[in-house]
């Protein structure tokens, strides 16, 4: 088991029972789901305007390039585009950029509104944005972020893609600096008073709700041509929702 | 139809035909799910060093309360323990803030990787965060917040706080000082060069994965002693359940 090493940026003060630098459960949350918010700051056009951070959902993939000892998170989209500007004048260095994966797993319902949590897993990265310029690590970086949301798609698609898609598809790189990440996967924790209380044991239904996300049934496109849904997108379908079920039932038992 | 004003933060620059101002839809997306991802700027306590904003997943909840004219964003959760050490040094304007609220709804496959696509549903607001300090208001956004993910919960649970429950509790209210949204909620766009070419058509299949967050069925907590699932939790989990499919499915086919 290694660590990402905590700093000021990622470094709990409060809660800290729930929270670890492990890697391998970082990563395990990034690799759970394509969907991530990355944060930057834009420069006000006016400095003495005040900071505002913008945070933008985008599609993201961890993947350890030939060139590089440790993964990194490869982001797409065309939330890109705009970001392409503000890198564009961050140099080589990069720009600060902060990650978060969050997967909801249940409502936990306690006997007071107080005690009433979630059960979740949480990351959130801190690093460096840069763009991949490299043409070799820019496609196999297209094909990881592909295959991502749909296992084996790139091969089972029209690929590779043409000069004009390569040329107008930005991908950025976020090194991982610091990383922490939170789980929560157990039934609600009530006040003992109120355990104690009858009239409120006796009323108020606790227990948890699963919470999980179910990639339904394909919906084919008028003029697709395929008549049945290949294997590999029935078994993604199937597999990603039984999985994200199996963790939520886990954890309201837990 | 009444719109929010777009400013620096919040105005897009690119696929601006996907983009809205308008008020309902901004404030519909919030008031989807209560999972939101909030970004703020920690003060490096090094000056030099680069500024990182740090994202953080929080419990949400669109409300009025009676000492305002428009709706503001309340949040709650352990971490604003953590915002709360910021927001005290930030005075009564408060802490700037970006608020994102994401809705995935579908994975769009076209013929090639760069049609890709997802549906989705998502709101970004930009504005100041202050805590609630009167007493009412707090006791209210706490009742909101309860109800806001399981209706009916606060007149079904332990309620009133007690008073340390109440302050232990930190709310934060944001004001919605201009925000934007996107969707998208069709099937898959490919380019025309692939649809001529028979081999691709013949091989690639086409269309929308539904997806769908589903509330599962309550597992009780082994100390519950309300025998049967209350009414307002069962038609609760339905109702979420059946409006998430719907949605994904109306994209699929849109």
């Amino acid at each position: 088991m290694s660590a990402y090493a905590p700093d000021e940026r990622s470094k709990a003060k409060r809660y800290a029972k729930n929270v670890t630098y492990d890697k391998d459960e970082i990563q395990s949350i990034l690799a759970a789901q394509p969907l991530l918010h990355v944060a930057f700051n834009a420069a006000p056009s006016d400095p003495s305007t005040p900071q505002f951070p913008t945070i933008l959902p985008m599609l993201g993939a961890l993947g350890t390039h030939a060139s590089d000892p440790e993964p990194h998170i490869y982001l797409h989209g065309s939330s890109v585009a705009r970001l392409s500007r503000l890198t564009s004048n961050t140099g080589p260095t990069g720009l600060p950029v902060c990650v978060s994966s969050t997967i909801l797993d249940g409502y936990v319902l306690a006997l007071s509104p107080y005690n009433h949590s979630c059960n979740y897993r949480s990351a959130v990265i801190f690093g460096h944005a840069t763009f991949v310029t490299d043409a070799d690590e820019a496609l196999w970086a297209m094909e990881l972020l592909t295959n991502q949301v749909t296992p084996s798609r790139w091969a089972n698609s029209r690929t590779p893609p043409t000069r004009a898609e390569m040329t107008a598809t930005a991908i950025l790189k976020v090194r991982i600096e610091t990383a922490s990440a939170k789980r929560r996967a157990r039934g609600p924790e009530s006040d003992r008073k109120d355990a104690k209380d009858a009239e409120t044991v006796a009323r108020v239904w606790t227990g948890v709700v699963p919470v999980y996300q179910v990639l339904g049934e394909p919906v084919e496109a008028p003029d697709n041509a395929v008549k049945e849904v290949p294997g590999y997108v029935q078994q993604w379908t199937e597999s990603e929702s039984r999985k994200a079920r199996e963790i939520a039932l886990e954890g309201a038992t837990g």
